[in-house]
């Protein structure tokens, strides 16, 4: 175990040399390397080089003298290297959950969807029960729903259930509805049905809407393994997204263990800003302040995300005036003012950070006037988040510029929202509509995510967007409402540097700068020149955190 | 930073070097050593060398070479050296929350007890309530109860709330009780007793049993930064007893939050071999198996602690015949057999390991029974452990023998027990009680430990019962069924190397052998040889937990 005899100058030598970094430099030299730098300054390089706590020790420009002290040289081989991008706002569990579910949206016929059931049930056979979603009798030019015997035939030994396109129903084996204590003596409940046998009570095995939770309500709780292969799931879908970092936005304690698991393991490999999805939680998690960076810098929580108002397809954005496709409603707060002041002075008290959903200009103009009521007593850098900030009264834009705000916002809920936005607002009260630039201008901080599972886990997607406001079919021509583009240097800020920045992580990670962590990706084109039909395409040809390579 | 420039022959070296362990190993010379080594033997040695890690490197014995290759060397004076004590069943945020409560078990007099509070409430101005313990107001010499306007004279500005020393009653200020709502208009609760001033309805102050519960349910749960605080206390008292590692018996989730929080920051220091409280707590803090060590071998979550009965002194302790004493109860028995084996089953089925509190001759039998069961089934190293196995059924003894069962026992339990077991099990029924000897001699592996705050953490204490069944007091003389005392190796064993065994914890701690952690104690006597009333008065000089002095 250990050197048999060794005279004291060697040990005051290896002292000598102990006090130095580890050894195993890493050079990468010979590569098209864009990154933003300590002033905020999107810069290119040519050669990096890192340590082997996974930390960058040097970034070298073209002519830059090149180290001789290094242990490892690596050829990039000209190719572009961007830093890791950051996803500033995700649900992590969402992504690995919603991946494990069987998939049935790509099925054109009832016999190609219960193929895909029997492959997925063969490939899983510990799974206790066949969850999944996506299925379309219409696409299947069915002409009716499919029945519980047809699922029994392919799998009888466990539940299946299996969730409708639309979400409003949900398809179930007998071995579900057995489960479910579902016969033919149970009643529609109010506001949804249970499809029967034709001439009979008996239940067929589709139920609709609220007759969906008879069902819902025996699905087990995942087991702590199945978070386990869902956080492994979602790692790797980040990662082949390029996403080495992302804020979760509302860890439960159940989401913090398995994160902690994976630490523990040293099978955390994306690095999760963690947002605690409410106050006891937060207080049971981190106790009387965020926790420190742990796992070299792969965890840690710093806040608590809020929710002030819902979603503008759901007409629960809270807005200023009616919703202009049903004028009696103006949305549904889900604070009132003051609550929402408890709760950010709860966590400002102890320095946590709030991230506060607000998607509706009244959420938007609440959470404006709080954080300005706050900012007097909880001084200092707080960073105070809004996630979404989809629709800000224009008048009240120029309050982004104060107090350090950050908007957390997400591009690729521009194109997905577009059309419902117009129908929900009206063409006249577009202004302050997913308002980006507007932001930069009045000297607040972007920061970009995701929103996934919501939206694909697609970072170069979103950064095309960022910059041109069209969709994957270049919808509209010339983008929507363009003013609001960014600058290709703005989209890279606020999908790295910004994104950490957002989390506390600056000194950690989100740039390639001496002393934060070597998170890179190599990829096949620049997205500081190509099209953003192009940067879609992006190939992801390598993956790096903290210096090692995971794809 | 780092070394400017090197050569290739210089790189070459230290990776060499860097191949071996850290530096800075450390030789303890001219101790009087005494631990448990590799063939659980109780050997004497006169070195120990640890390496940076805090592991053991080498034992020395008597005229063994020392090695030239420490980098520091520490003369032991020739003192006793120890393995860290190990307490196998204790309730680690018990003793720390216990220890920080208002102590007024001393106090005299009124007078002296209110300068006491008053002191306190000075000393813990951040503490929202005042909660304390132990007043006497027969030992006064009051003659009356105390009442609320005499703590408002000492502290008036927060909640007091002060349990009497039996727990039967408690004393509140007028602060707590206005916090409770409590008015001359509340009724005495069924089995309680509201103490009111004279001649009025008036409350006074004090509340007896069941009417306790009317301030009990405002007194505010402890927050994270109490129960940081009772960690660090906890902490503290253990290694001021010489105890360096503690199972903690019933950990909630958010006690380990608490563990995590110390060891993130390092400030664990005593290790904690972890039992969860309940299934689904075990499952939310370690998921599908027990945690990997933490913290360089200061956490585990290992197992689950699960309650069959009650405790003999409230006669809970489930027994085969009826308690002497009152002839028409045999105990409470908190769990079905079929619950017992689901329970026992479930641990087992992921490997965690099961530690079953059982008092009573009848709980230990369905024990004994359930691992007989069990054992065929979830076979290999199980190490079941039964909690207290006070009174075991002398027919049944043997079966401690068998699949390596664990009878966790706690010395001092038996000197505060013995009257009152000789009265709830009459004269005849004794032969099995707390039979330390008896297991051992069917081959049943023992674990000592304290139950603090149940009992004190006094290990010292606790080895001096084991080897004379007396008291302080020296009573009784010859001992209580003196044929059930351990020799003094016995003892040490089940303080230390056995504790630690009982816990999955061989080969990281538990012995000064090599490979495990250092964790020793210069004690100023020596237990093998000293009486057990000197063992008693045992002062400890230092303590070590891996190769760092604690103390």
């Amino acid at each position: 175990m250990r050197f048999a005899s060794c005279t004291l100058t060697a040990i005051a030598a290896y002292a000598a040399l102990a006090a130095v970094p580890a050894a195993a430099d890493t050079l990468v030299d010979n590569v098209d390397g864009i990154t933003v730098d300590q002033d905020g300054e999107v810069i290119r390089f040519t050669g990096l080089v890192f340590d082997d706590e996974g930390k960058v020790r040097d970034v070298l420009m073209r002519g830059d003298d090149r180290p001789d002290d290094v242990d490892f040289a690596l050829d990039g081989k000209g190719r572009v290297m961007l830093p890791g991008m950051i996803d500033a706002h995700a649900h992590v569990m969402g992504i690995g959950f919603g991946a494990l579910l069987l998939d049935l949206s790509d099925t054109t016929s009832l016999e190609g969807a219960l193929a895909k059931i029997d492959a997925f049930a063969k490939d899983n056979p510990g799974r206790p029960w066949i969850l999944g979603r996506g299925w379309n009798q219409e696409k299947w030019g069915l002409g009716r729903f499919p029945t519980a015997e047809e699922l029994d035939a392919i799998v009888s030994d466990r539940p299946v259930w299996l969730q409708r396109v639309d979400g409003h129903a949900s398809w179930a084996n007998t071995a579900a509805m057995e489960r479910a204590g579902v016969t033919a003596a149970d009643k529609d409940p109010v506001g949804g049905r249970i499809i029967r046998k034709a001439g009979s009570r008996e239940p067929a095995g589709v139920f609709v809407d609220a007759a969906e939770a008879l069902v819902n309500k025996v699905v087990p709780e995942p087991r702590p393994e199945d978070r386990d292969a869902a956080l492994a799931k979602a790692q790797e879908i980040l990662l082949s997204n390029g996403i080495t970092a992302v804020a979760d936005m509302g860890t439960s304690i159940e989401d913090w263990q398995t994160f902690r698991r994976a630490g523990d393991l040293g099978a955390l490999n994306v690095r999760i800003m963690s947002y605690a999805t409410d106050g006891d939680t937060m207080e049971l998690i981190a106790g009387p302040g965020p926790t420190p960076w742990l796992y070299e810098d792969k965890l840690r929580m710093g806040g608590i995300k809020l929710y002030l108002d819902g979603a503008l397809g759901s007409r629960g954005a809270i807005l200023k005036q009616p919703y202009a496709d049903e004028p009696q409603t103006r949305g549904l707060p889900l604070l009132t003012p003051a609550q929402l002041r408890n709760l950010m002075s709860r966590a400002a008290l102890d320095n946590f950070q709030t991230a506060i959903h607000a998607i509706g200009d009244a959420a938007n103009s609440d959470v404006l006037l709080a954080i300005e009521e706050l900012s007097g007593t909880y001084t200092g850098d707080r960073r105070w988040r809004v996630e979404h900030a989809q629709i800000i009264d224009p008048a009240e834009l120029a309050e982004f510029g104060k107090h350090g705000i950050i908007a957390s916002m997400q591009p690729l809920h521009q194109t997905s929202d577009r059309t419902m936005a117009e129908a929900r607002l009206g063409p006249d009260r577009l202004d302050g509509a997913y308002a980006w630039r507007s932001v930069l201008k009045v000297g607040g901080k972007l920061a970009f995510g995701s929103d996934a599972p919501v939206e694909p886990t697609d970072a170069f997607a979103g950064f095309a967007v960022a910059i041109s406001r069209t969709d994957s079919d270049g919808q509209p021509f010339g983008g929507w409402l363009p003013s609001e583009t960014v600058s290709r240097e703005a989209a890279l800020k606020a999908f790295t540097a910004d994104a950490a920045y957002a989390g506390f992580a600056d000194g950690h990670f989100g740039r390639l700068i001496p002393g934060e962590r070597a998170d890179f990706l190599f990829v096949d084109r620049d997205p500081m020149l190509a099209s953003p039909t192009a940067i879609r395409d992006t190939r992801i040809l390598e993956v790096w955190v903290g210096g090692k390579r995971m794809r």
